[in-house]
């Protein structure tokens, strides 16, 4: 399986109760264990990792497409997906950060709605503890995956002519250029299931120099 | 099967050939005759008319969520959603009537990207052809599925007590307030083929008074 099943530092920082039928999390981030469970539940269906992720396009419009889900980062709740740098998501991402998940699991009949702002760490970074995240995220992958960040730039016209030679990739070497890593740190989270008819909606409460407190409150579906 | 079948009138004015390897389309819509053809061969997968529909939300945020496709609206290349007037969407596209679809068909491995405005048909439609569109869509839908849109508002935090009586709906009646029927009129539909590694973008030629016409081009996957 692609997604790492860790579940990370518990927050257990106890806030006490919100008004009316609002719930706080005793522990962050409760709808990872949501999630995880989908994932376990779902395991054996092979696309149960693909998700689609919501961008807002160059032209002010929405802008949607499948993308793989390829874990959280070790010990947080966000969540890593590659993908190449020469893609529009990144100049979108450039312009407005936010992105919405919509992940269907087929088996167990469960949506999350996962919304937050996406980092973009790409072959610019410098950050020292990032750098050596994008680099893990490129040995991870398969070598025919890797192979595909070698082709040519998508969305240009498709030339029918093959390169003079194959491109060789040394195993050993790091991340190509057009290797993306891009990061999304939930700040909501809606959960329904249709076999229940339970929906559940997680906000993260904003803090400053401290660990991410969530809410939840069942809605209606 | 919920979707129709029907291709509609063929639009086959013949507009000559654009600078480079871009092509036209013979034939309004080429992208419709893939997307029949991959529903009929991902049939037999139950989940394979859920798509996933972004929309610009309040905040200025992509927003996400799982849909059914209902089919093609006889005759045309606009597609038919079902949804509760009372649901977010219905505000955003309000706002922003800018739609794109994810939809990935998980036997046969294509992704379709359609991007369109949304047309919202509810219970305020005073058109008379519009308003006849959404009845039969209602007729369509089984008794289940009607009395969905007499539960509670989705989005409203969930009260455990149970309304004194079930609702009762006649069947011969028309659509409910909170049926929402959504056409979609697609400009731009970027297919993805992951087993042949084809990539095809369509796009819809503005033009006054006469059918659309559309271009399309092979592009890098």
């Amino acid at each position: 399986m692609m997604y790492r099943t860790e579940m990370g530092r518990i927050h257990s920082t106890a806030v006490g109760e919100l008004a009316g039928d609002l719930e706080m999390g005793s522990a962050a981030a409760p709808w990872k264990s949501l999630l995880l469970s989908a994932l376990e539940s779902n395991a054996q269906i092979k696309h149960s990792t693909f998700l689609h992720l919501a961008t807002i396009g160059a032209n002010g419009r929405p802008s949607n497409r499948t993308v793989v889900f390829r874990g959280f980062e070790e010990g947080t709740d966000r969540i890593h997906i590659y993908t190449d740098s020469r893609s529009r998501k990144i100049e979108e991402l450039k312009t407005c950060p936010f992105a919405e998940i919509s992940w269907y699991f087929t088996e167990s009949w469960e949506q999350f709605r996962i919304s937050g702002r996406i980092e973009v760490v790409d072959a610019s970074c410098l950050d020292a503890t990032k750098f050596k995240k994008r680099a893990e995220a490129w040995s991870s992958i398969s070598p025919k995956s890797r192979m595909q960040y070698l082709g040519p730039s998508p969305n240009l016209p498709y030339i029918a002519e093959q390169p003079a030679k194959e491109p060789v990739l040394d195993s050993c070497s790091g991340p190509v250029d057009a290797f993306c890593l891009l990061v999304l740190d939930p700040d909501q989270v809606d959960y329904l299931n249709l076999k229940s008819a339970e929906r559940k909606l997680f906000k993260a409460i904003p803090c400053v120099g401290r660990e991410t407190l969530w809410e939840s409150e069942r809605i209606n579906p």
